[in-house]
């Protein structure tokens, strides 16, 4: 984070908690320079930033002054999905969203890729250009099957940081969290069984079990704790079900980080029903607060929890590089690694496992945590200023994805395709559920970097959204 | 190929064809030299290998003379496996055979890896360095689900050299020829399938059949001319089979080349019984003969035919570069692959769509076509004169990989373990069947380089199967 976005983000701080209030003036350029030790245009770039987020306006001749506050969105309520297993569809509106990746022209808001244009990234360039000079061989030969050692080594260390202590042997290399989550499905589910969701649950696991043949039972969620635990264990008592796949830390597309509590309660309630869990952890080391938040897996004393994630969303996805610790299904996973995918590049691996043992995955995650907390509060001020009244929004505590929820009448599949034309594209609420809900729902990527194009983008969506509402 | 390889291959090519008779004696070094325009130790260097090979004996003082010919050993017969379905089993010794990779003492005479060795594979690497100095957003970023387009057009003049005209966008990138397959199967077959295969089959097959549980039916096939029409005709009469998996070019295990008139035929059998074919081209390539032969895709008119390949064995394993043209199932696949898979690495198929546009692939291929048929050659000839008498060995059109059938009372299984402890690895023939045949059979990797310590590893291997004869 530059200068100006650090004072930006402490004054915008100040004046949430209250130090400053509305109406009141702020210090002037001068002295806040000297009290920073930081240029005069350093604070007036900081000054820029929060009258863009409506927080501050300027007063000619007299100075800055706190906006008048304008009421925070509530968070949408806990979600009430129909708890039936369900076929999940809508296969073709996820390819279409797919296909928009071919078109550079296209602003990918609905898309989940994270922002790989930070400084912090250049040592992985150079680990990637150190690992084809000095190790061809290893980049050119076929990888062990359970990936490599280097890295499993490095994946172990970074897993301490959310409670769980396993070796290298428990680990296994996958090509992203969306296979390791396959692995994990194939190596307990058979096609027809059933399987249940957090609701509204990303539309890649919904489509990955619908590959799969398997079923998918949504229960209701709260976006600011996660799965309602009476509402999972009533479906358990009255279905089949094999496992349950959670997002625990910063949640898919909600945000919430699930209470310790609720996490030992889920994990309980799993023992209980003799059932397992698939954690998906991919978006848990972007959580906004330090240290990053326990997982399900610290908690598993029976091997129980198949333990899924990646370098993704925290270095680049184009690595592909994930990983899962199966607990007790170890050996099933591997046999439907070999069966199903086969082994995985190893350049890429290596080139991760250096970045990581050399402190350049921590420096890079740190950074990356506080850009996009900035860019999380800097887009839900542009929906708040762009988006009409009657609307909720998450508040995520961590990662880098929102979503927003509009008056029921507004259909955003709908609307999704009128801002096709305007390169605009947003998810359909529509996509994180099999059986009808959240079409008046979006979710926002808010990695997309603070420019002048996607502010104006978030602009056209909310007069698209004005216009769905009126017609 | 260096020059005294060269020569060597001539002189040896001469031998086969009569053109020197046994006892005659051989031009001397000097003749040689002038004849050929090679300096008097390159033919000595010649001579050496054809002395190795023994196709010649030196007497001293008089020159080199072709050795008495030993009867070359007949190619196995047309196996008869049980044609009945049956469940894929042995996964921990395929496991074992995996496991192997790990420990870099162990002779891999059981694997499938290329040699990556070769000088043509530079101009790889300088792509590889390109890419990531010129390409990196690109090499970060997620993949297009199909996979890259470059990529895919670079495939499809590929394949043209196969008689088979398609454009990129009836291509679909997957991270090997073994996960195309998995792509093809998952999106013809359900579980508790039936699919027919060639027998023997490879191990890697079998073992994905058993990941999906679909049931395999071991068709007889003949060591020259592949799968036995009639016997599959009657196999499609009695069960309900989905589709057959078949390796028709440079066959693995086998080495044979289809007949064209062949190829015709299961496709119009397939027509008939409206089967699907799942063509596996992985060693089509390197076929000794040029212009490489063609696939059964190229007379597939209905979109029947599920082909599937990569640069696995032609450039390198470690870049997980492989695709498949699914026909009719093309959409089908897709899904499959987003479910199952998830996108790949693009960097390594950038690299890749270079090597291959700028003609550096096909220069690669042509050599390495050389470079095992000389060594397939001399691995026959020290199988011929390490291993006891009554042995059967195929004659392969292509590929690298050698069969060889022992008298009955050998069990390969056994033999193997003893050779562990040799350092020495080899693929018993039990793998390449789920209904217990093949245990007198062993596939050799002809791809490991003409060493000392590989010849003398063939040395121990003849010792091991003499004991095991003798036992």
């Amino acid at each position: 984070m530059t200068r100006y976005q650090h004072l930006a983000t402490l004054l915008a701080e100040r004046i949430e908690q209250g130090l400053y209030r509305p109406g009141e003036k702020l210090p002037s350029v001068r002295s806040l320079s000297q009290e920073h030790g930081v240029s005069i245009s350093t604070v007036q770039q900081s000054y820029q930033v929060l009258e863009n987020l409506q927080l501050i306006t300027p007063q000619p001749r007299s100075g800055y002054f706190v906006a008048p506050r304008k009421a925070q969105p509530p968070v949408p309520a806990m979600s009430r999905p129909v708890q039936r297993p369900v076929d999940v569809t809508q296969w073709d509106e996820v390819l279409t969203l797919l296909d928009a990746r071919t078109d550079k022209a296209i602003i990918p808001f609905g898309g989940g890729a994270p922002d790989i244009t930070q400084p912090t990234l250049k040592p992985l360039w150079r680990e990637m250009n150190r690992v084809i000079q000095h190790q061809l061989h290893d980049v050119l030969s076929y990888d062990t099957l359970p990936g490599r050692r280097e890295l499993r080594e490095q994946i172990a260390r970074l897993m301490l940081d959310g409670g769980t202590s396993l070796s290298a042997d428990d680990i296994v290399i996958a090509s992203g969290c969306h296979a390791a989550l396959t692995l994990a499905l194939l190596a307990v589910c058979q096609p027809g069984d059933i399987v249940a969701v957090e609701s509204p649950c990303y539309y890649g696991t919904m489509q990955l079990l619908r590959g799969l043949d398997i079923k998918a039972i949504e229960i209701p969620t709260d976006p600011n704790a996660g799965i309602s635990i009476e509402a999972l264990e009533l479906a358990l008592e009255q279905w089949p079900i094999k496992g349950v796949i959670l997002v625990p830390n910063c949640n898919n597309p909600l945000g919430f980080i699930m209470p310790e509590a609720r996490k030992k309660a889920v994990l309980s309630l799993a023992q209980r029903h003799d059932i397992v869990i698939f954690e998906d952890d991919i978006y848990g080391e972007l959580a906004t607060d330090y240290p990053r938040p326990s997982t399900i897996k610290s908690y598993d004393i029976d091997g129980r929890v198949l333990f899924c994630s990646s370098v993704t969303k925290t270095v680049a996805p184009g690595l592909r590089v994930g990983w899962i610790a199966p607990g007790r299904y170890l050996d099933r996973v591997l046999h439907k690694k070999y069966a199903a995918i086969g082994t995985n590049v190893p350049g890429t691996q290596l080139a991760v496992a250096a970045f990581i043992r050399d402190g350049h995955y921590h420096r890079h995650v740190r950074r990356m945590r506080q850009v996009y907390q900035h860019q999380l509060e800097t887009y839900t001020c542009w929906v708040r200023q762009y988006f009409p009244c009657g609307i909720c929004v998450t508040r995520p505590q961590g990662g880098y994805l929102l979503w927003v929820e509009l008056p029921e009448t507004v259909d955003m599949v709908c609307v999704s395709r009128a801002l096709c034309q305007l390169k605009v594209q947003i998810a359909p609420g529509s996509l994180f559920s099999a059986s009808g809900k959240y079409r008046n729902c979006l979710r926002l990527n808010c990695a997309l970097p603070l420019t002048e194009a996607n502010r104006e983008a978030i602009k056209h969506l909310g007069v698209a959204i004005h216009n769905a509402l009126e017609a």
